[in-house]
């Protein structure tokens, strides 16, 4: 039956729900090494803030400006895997995708990759919170923008 | 027989199953703020690997002769809560636990305290690799030593 | 007698001869390590910048305050020998002398020792900014606190 | 006349003898940023590794296949000037010269500017050590490298 679910198109219903992911690049350098000759587990948390300060940026949101209203988006949550280790000079990209957003919170998925390998993974949520460290609402704008890369 | 330590004295008992917590003092520095005002997220992981290891360090075990040996504990798993924001000048205190200990891992449970206030908390796995990056089976002082924490 | 101790007015002597230094204490972790398996360079500012801030402490001149009132210090400059690389687990001293202080800045010279070892020498210049950004005048608590220590 | 300056090849001798600088570009993020809400001093350091070891990465000499031999450039000496502080996402750009390069040590000019704004400027000695942490001789390739920058 015509416009039945059944019997749409699902190629176009695909498409639309393929979710979006940004892509950061990193280079490691001495900074992010240890004596185990490898990048120092919480330089982790690092890369994933540069990717996510870049997404917001290409965004269009200043994050300088929201920090003159004393605004500023806060960690409240990260559940992460180390899974391989990475080198000095490893050309890592760092992949962010949008689980959730509300009007109160957003959760992003973002994963280091290594060419095709997946070095680290992890679902971080963030708040946003006001000059006297309360949570506030996520303005519409972040709102509209984090749900485009649903 | 009463007041014998056979029958009675659940004091002992209560030694037995009350949870040693090893506490570990940190003070924030300028290095561990960030331009919120407030510490920087992914230094709460600085402050609880400088805990596991002075924890470490403590029970007689050198992380440079293990390092010579190519031994290292990796950190495989983070699930961690952001809960109060600490400020320049705070005196923290990290506490640690051991949650469970086996030949492949150790978890452990640890918590950032600001006086009576907890504002951080995690669970943190890990496990020995040796110089390969291959998991290792942890040394019997290591079990040991981690189950008196238990 | 002219020019003997006993005649003298060793007392003064004594007092402008007499350098104070400030010792602050610094283990060295996982974080502060590198690839070589020694401290990472940038670290040694980290650590000079502790003990600024202890010793600053300690003459109650209070950081969070100046921040409220938009006063932080800033480093201006920086002249660092390298002398000898530190490990994992080594326990160092930050000592700090004063070598001048004004109304515009504030010289210091610092060094971290392991044992009886230099390891790391440094001639570091301080100014007060305000809101601005531009530089203040030291307040006389500062100035007279920081000649205590000449 | 031949040979004289007015008829030679003036093209070729100001090729010769103009400066090649590199220049990699840095932008600011959280992680960089201290509570006074600019770039941490320390910071300016890394900055400066970074472009060293993408001058380094351009002229085809691996520090993991350096390292691998032992073989490590430890950072001798610095004098660097802190002109103008940086703050949250700003692009900026370390320019790196060499001064002077012998078989014992390099001497490297290195500014960070934003912009037409010189915001910090460095000497940096450099020198290489051998795995019993030793000075070593540069080898030629880097040595002859180093010399086409001069």
């Amino acid at each position: 039956m015509a416009g039945s679910p059944q019997s749409g198109v699902p190629q176009v219903r695909n498409t639309v729900f393929r979710k979006m992911t940004h892509v950061y690049s990193v280079r490691v350098y001495y900074e992010d090494t240890d004596m185990a000759g490898i990048v120092y587990h919480a330089n982790y948390l690092k890369f994933m803030e540069r990717a996510r300060s870049a997404w917001v940026r290409e965004m269009g949101i200043d994050q300088n400006q929201m920090r003159q209203r004393g605004l500023f988006f806060a960690v409240r949550h990260i559940d992460a895997d180390f899974l391989i280790p990475a080198a000095f000079d490893d050309q890592l990209n760092v992949c962010t995708d949008v689980q959730s957003v509300s009007g109160a919170r957003l959760i992003l998925n973002q994963s280091v990759m290594r060419a095709d390998e997946k070095i680290f993974s992890a679902a971080v949520t963030l708040a946003l919170v006001g000059a006297d460290g309360k949570p506030t609402r996520m303005p519409e704008a972040i709102q509209r923008n984090a749900i485009k890369w649903l």
